[in-house]
C-alpha cells in the first residue's frame, strides 16, 4: 500500500467526512447501553429525556466552534455569547419543554484579555434575562488556537408535554413557525463584506437596510413563545425540531425518525420578501436558502389534520405540506409542479 | 500609551493569567441573577444542585484542551476518553451522589479518522459501563487545531444527602481517601520519557515498575465507593470536594466555602512508598507532589469530631488534619514540626 504523505488520512482509515456530522454521532453512540431507567430518550432527539417523578428533565448541549460555527472577523463577542445560549434554548423549545438551567464551557487563547471574555459573557446574561434561565456552572481554560463555546441546558416539561421527532404520522400537516433562509442570507451579507474588507480596509461596510438579515444570523432568538400558543389553541404537535440545519435536513430528520415520507410545497415556505429580493440579487434560488441555509432556530412540527381549523388562522405559522407512507418517498413540489427529491444539503462541520 | 506589539495585550487590558482558572470563573458569573427557585445551588461547587421533587438533580461540566490538559504524544486516547468521563464522575461523588447520564461533545481536526474518534470513544464507553452511567447526547464539530473534549454530567441524591463544600465547621476532622501525589509523578515519568524520546527516537520508555503512577495519570478512578462506605458507617461528611487541582487548592477551597481556617499535618497525607522514592529521585518533596501536583481524584471531606471512633479504622481513609476558626490561619505543620502557610500553587491552565 502506497504511503500517503502527512496530512492526509491513510487510505485504510475513514475520513470524518465520510460520515458527516449526524452520521458521525450515530456512528460513536451505536448500541450504547443505558442502565437507568430514568434515560426515558438518550441520543437522537434535540434533547435527551429523563424521568423526574411527576416531570420529566431536558438535556442538550452544542459546541461552537471559531472558523467553524463563527468568524470572529464580524461575530461581535456579545452576539456570539447570546447566540451560543439561544441555540441551546431552540433545542428544549423543540422539545416543547421550559429552559432552566444552562452550564457554559469557554476555551479560549490566553492572549484574549479579560475584558473578551466579559463581552462574550454580557451576551450569555443577556440570553439568560430574556429566557429567563440561570446560568449554574461551567469551566474554563486556554486553547492554542481559537475561541471553543460548550453549552450544555436543562429544561423541564411534564411527561405528556414533551414532543419527539419520530411521532409524525402520514397525512400529518408539517408546519413551520417565522420565517426561514433569513439567517443564511444574512450571513452571506457579511461574508461578502468581509471580502470587500479585505479587499479595501478603507471600504465601509454596507448592511445598511439589512438589519434583519444580519439580525438574523448574529443574534437568533428561540421560538419559546410557541410552546404556549400551542396550548391555547389546544393543539399538539405529532413530532417537533429546531431548524439550525435548514428546512430539508430537518424534514428528513422528522420523516426518518417517524417512519414517514413527505411532500412539502415549495411556493408554501414562508419567506421574507426582502430576503427573497436579496437571495436572487446573490444568485440563489430563495427557496434554497431556507431549504439548505440554517440557523433560522424556527421550529418545525407536524399536526393531525383535525387540528387544522385551530392554527390556520394562529398567525406566524404556515403550513408548508403533509407527511405521506414511507413508499411514498420524501420530496418537494415545486413552484412549477414538478417533484423532486428533498435532499439535504445543510451544514456540515466536517466539510467545511 | 505606547503600543504593544500584536502578540501581547494591550496594556488597559487584563490578562487571563491575572485572575486564574477559579478567579475568573468567579468574575465571569459574579452577580447572577437565578429565576428559578428549583435552582439550590449554581456556581461554586463541584457540580450545580436542582430540585427535582423527591431528589435533586446534580450537573457538572469539564473541558479537557488537547495541549493544556493533555498531550497526545503520551495519552492513548482510549484512556483519554475514559479520563474525561471518570474526571466528570468525580464530580458528582464529591457532591456525595450517584452519577447517571453524560453527555461529551468533541471538536477535533478533519484530519482526525473515525477510527481515532473510535478509540475515544470506547474508553468513554467503559467508563460509562464501569460507573454505570449513560451517555445520552452530545456534539461533534471539527476544529482547526487540536482536540477539545467537553463533558456534562448528572448525577443524583436524595436533598438531604448532597455534600457542599460550605458546610465545615472549626474542629471537624479533615480526612482523604486513598493516596496523593502518584497521578503528577505519573505525569513527571511521562514527560521525561518524552523528552528522551525527542533526544533519541530508539530509546525505549523507561515505564516499567511504574504501573501504579503511570495509571493514575492516564486512567484515574473516580471514588464512588465512598458513599456507600459512608452510609455503612453512618457518617455524614461536614464538606466534601474531590481532588483534581491538589489537595493544598481543594482544602483551601474547603476553607473559604466554610469560613474556617485548617491545620493539615504533612506526616499524615498518605503517599504511595514508591511515589515518594520516584518524587526524591525528581527532586520533589513527597507532600508537595500531594498539595500541589492534582488529577488525584480522591475525596477530600471533613467530619464531626463525634465521628472519629467511626472512621479510625474504615481502611483507606486518613486524617490529615482539622478545621480551625478562621483567624487561626490555614496551615500546614511540617514534619519538623514548623506551622507554614498553606498557598495553593495547583494547576492553572492560564498560566502554563
Amino acid at each position: 500500500m502506497p504511503e500517503t504523505h502527512s496530512n492526509d488520512i491513510p487510505s485504510r482509515l475513514t475520513p470524518l467526512s465520510a460520515l458527516g456530522e449526524f452520521g458521525l454521532i450515530d456512528h460513536l453512540t451505536a448500541g450504547i447501553t443505558l442502565y437507568h431507567k430514568e434515560t426515558i430518550k438518550g441520543v437522537g432527539d434535540d434533547a435527551a429525556v429523563i424521568d423526574a417523578g411527576d416531570k420529566v428533565i431536558l438535556l442538550s448541549t452544542d459546541l461552537l466552534v471559531e472558523g467553524v460555527h463563527f468568524d470572529m472577523v464580524y461575530t461581535p463577542l456579545k452576539h456570539l455569547g447570546y447566540k451560543s445560549t439561544v441555540v441551546n434554548i431552540s433545542d428544549i423549545a423543540a422539545m416543547n419543554g421550559i429552559p432552566k438551567q444552562l452550564t457554559v464551557s469557554v476555551a479560549v487563547s490566553s492572549k484574549f484579555p479579560v475584558e473578551a471574555l466579559d463581552e462574550l459573557y454580557e451576551g450569555i446574561r443577556m440570553a439568560c434575562d430574556r429566557y429567563k434561565v440561570d446560568l449554574v456552572g461551567g469551566d474554563t481554560s486556554s486553547s492554542n488556537k481559537g475561541l471553543f463555546i460548550s453549552v450544555t441546558i436543562l429544561g423541564e416539561a411534564k411527561k405528556d408535554e414533551v414532543i419527539y421527532r419520530s411521532g409524525a404520522r402520514p397525512n400529518d400537516l408539517i408546519c413551520v413557525t417565522g420565517d426561514l433562509g433569513s439567517a443564511y442570507l444574512g450571513l452571506l451579507l457579511l461574508e461578502r463584506e468581509k471580502a470587500v474588507f479585505h479587499a479595501n480596509p478603507d471600504m465601509q461596510p454596507e448592511l445598511d437596510g439589512f438589519d434583519y438579515q444580519v439580525g438574523r444570523q448574529l443574534k437568533p432568538e428561540a421560538r419559546t413563545d410557541i410552546r404556549d400558543m400551542l396550548a391555547r389553541l389546544d393543539i399538539r404537535p405529532t413530532s417537533m425540531i429546531d431548524i439550525s440545519d435548514g428546512l430539508a435536513s430537518e424534514t428528513l430528520h422528522l420523516c426518518k425518525q417517524s417512519g414517514t415520507g413527505c411532500r412539502l410545497f415549495e411556493e408554501k415556505i414562508p419567506i421574507n420578501p426582502q430576503t427573497r429580493e436579496l437571495a436572487m440579487d446573490f444568485k440563489i434560488i430563495p427557496s434554497v436558502a431556507a431549504l439548505s441555509g440554517g440557523e433560522d432556530y424556527e421550529l418545525l412540527f407536524t399536526i393531525d389534520q383535525k387540528d387544522y381549523d385551530k392554527i390556520k388562522d394562529a398567525g406566524d405559522i404556515s403550513i408548508i405540506g403533509h407527511m405521506t407512507d414511507a413508499r411514498e418517498g420524501r420530496a418537494m413540489v415545486t413552484s412549477d409542479n414538478k417533484q423532486i427529491e428533498l435532499t439535504a444539503q445543510g451544514w456540515d462541520g466536517f466539510t467545511a
